[in-house]
């Protein structure tokens, strides 16, 4: 039999937060085994990982030594050392993504220059070295600032609207991107595998949280015309195979009100706009990473029904032990699923959690989301 | 609030195999910590769970030892030191489902009588304390002949079709049951909590190996009249209600050819019957049996999709490190989800997994269903 005997394999996970932890639900399945590597000694994997490493994920010989012991190695956190990842992949070991892809992800600058070189429509942009050079480029304005690189979770973005706001620039390597005056914002979760097959999973829909750049509310499918879907799954798919990755990429898109389709950002990686997946798609963003990664068929990515997803966000004002307010309220809806992030410490912001919710009827659906939003708090 | 931090407890399970391994999975979505105690070192839940205890489930103290360092204790197998639990139960643990009610169920002796006592209809039988006692019943043959304990997993039922076969009658106690010439097989799975809301999944059909007495296929729903499917879960809502039962309860049901329904034997715990529930139900039994200890609301049984469940067991003639055989025909298949339980050696007929197949056609499920059993085998 040419049919690899996925259950005899040890998968290693640089970071172990909530999507390493949602990763490993899915290995259960198929007998992993997980090693994961985190800083946090209270990492949300630490628990129901097989092995677990408090380390430095930027220190060359602390992910050089995790990655020798594991047969195929991923990431769950972009923010990764990537020589030691080469040169374990140089000595034969399966990295996915593949760390020079991580590496030019990891820096929004040559994410930008990517899309450029190879005809991807994004937004515009030049290269900015500090605050200095903003001044250099008014006519540019409004504008978004973004740090080249460890931006995360909403951090490292920065709206320039015109010349009197310079001083909110970061003073460090970054660029500047035309505002984009967008109607929606779309996410588009496609996975490649080593020889080549790929899917796409069905656009969807996101709401930010208005001042801290955070999902606040996630809609599967997309409200939009087909034609602007199929658009932004094609885009998806195009960077996959423009990148030659494997592994699971999240694609962030813009529509503008012209209904031009720009790609935002890039996640190698299971990513917050597919959690839905879990409960509304034949096969999960995790379970398909695996997929990925492990040379698997890829699974179906067809919607089984119409979705919202709200992260459960540390509520402000609160600092420690967490405490889910309204946790019975929302457990006696139908078709509503709670996962938590098995996160003891709660402060303003933090993702805790988050909520999916199946209903097919998109008025019902926001009407429900914006409801269990309410229910729901995480408080200390 | 009244509203509790289920987050902060810790659950206490007898057992750890593939059901615990899949109610882990389930509570990994509510921040809960599991504790385990089973015998076998290499339990499938042991690298999953949070603390695991190896040791004798009928052993008074340590059954008592264990209970005491969690908050809720629960069980995944009925052959357990029941005073054990009655004493932790006295001293104020929640102990569910109730030591009593495992005790009863433990013998199918008391279990059958309890059916009697009740008015709850079920085949004809008598009490038998030995091979001896069965040539005084030749009258009630053909028969079946259950051990009153330890029968499992198909263990502990020996048909008894005639008078030359009184030779393969136990000699134990025990009990006869008149053959029933059944039509169909069903099995309904309830809930209860401790305040007394109840929930049953809708009827299931089970389709037995002909020699092990192991369910071999599931189809949900059952292929009944509407009539008799809310009759077996009306029976089992009785059940569950004249126990007085707090937990998840799988009552296995006969269909007669005269359309009566009859109760056969119950379990106090998620059951092989209920696995499709995983994709196939809005809950699954796993996370209702967790709803129904901790006391949370009931979640919706409602069907997402007709589904089939086949039992992935150890192939004859195989016995060693297991291998999956063909499971990448199986995973390139929409609607198929493969669960493999963590089990290192196979053996014949010993239970290493299932595969749920959704589909709401019953023509195409059924042939969906032959086809994946036939696609994936377990060798070693």
């Amino acid at each position: 039999m040419a049919q690899q005997n996925y259950q005899q394999k040890t998968l290693g996970i640089l970071g172990g937060g909530q999507l390493g932890r949602m990763v490993i639900q899915s290995a259960i399945n198929y007998n992993l085994s997980i090693h994961i590597l985190d800083p946090d000694e209270n990492a949300p994997c630490r628990r129901i990982c097989q092995k677990f490493t408090q380390g430095n994920l930027k220190d060359f010989d602390t992910v050089y030594n995790f990655g020798r012991e594991v047969d195929i190695i991923t990431i769950e956190i972009e923010h990764v050392n990537t020589q030691a990842l080469k040169k374990l992949e140089a000595e034969g070991k399966k990295v996915f993504p593949q760390p020079h892809i991580i590496e030019l992800i990891q820096d929004k600058r040559s994410q930008k220059q990517f899309y450029r070189e190879n005809g991807l429509p994004t937004s515009e942009f030049v290269l900015v070295e500090g605050k200095g050079d903003i001044a250099q480029h008014l006519d540019f304005l409004p504008a978004v600032n973004k740090l080249g690189k460890e931006g995360y979770d909403g951090r490292g973005v920065q709206l320039i609207p015109s010349a009197e706001d310079i001083d909110k620039a970061f003073d460090a390597p970054g660029l500047l991107e035309k505002f984009v005056d967008f109607e929606k914002e779309l996410a588009v979760i496609v996975a490649r595998t080593e020889n080549g097959s790929l899917c796409a999973f069905p656009s969807v829909e996101c709401a930010f949280h208005p001042e801290h750049n955070l999902v606040e509310f996630l809609f599967s499918p997309a409200d939009v015309p087909d034609a602007i879907a199929h658009r932004a799954e094609k885009l998806a798919i195009e960077v996959i195979e423009k990148l030659g990755m494997v592994g699971l990429l999240a694609v962030e898109l813009f529509v503008t009100k012209t209904g031009e389709v720009l790609i935002n950002e890039i996640a190698p990686r299971p990513h917050n706009s597919g959690h839905h997946t879990i409960e509304a798609n034949f096969t999960s963003q995790f379970e398909q990473h695996l997929r990925s990664i492990l040379g698997m068929p890829l699974g179906d990515t067809g919607i089984r029904s119409g979705a919202a997803m709200v992260n459960l966000l540390g509520e402000a004002g609160y600092s420690g032990d967490a405490y889910v307010e309204g946790m019975d309220d929302a457990l006696a809806e139908k078709g509503v699923y709670i996962h938590l992030y098995g996160k003891k410490i709660t402060k303003p912001f933090r993702k805790m959690g988050h909520v999916t919710i199946l209903e097919n009827d998109l008025g019902q659906l926001k009407e429900k989301a914006l409801r269990l939003k309410d229910t729901i708090k995480i408080k200390a």
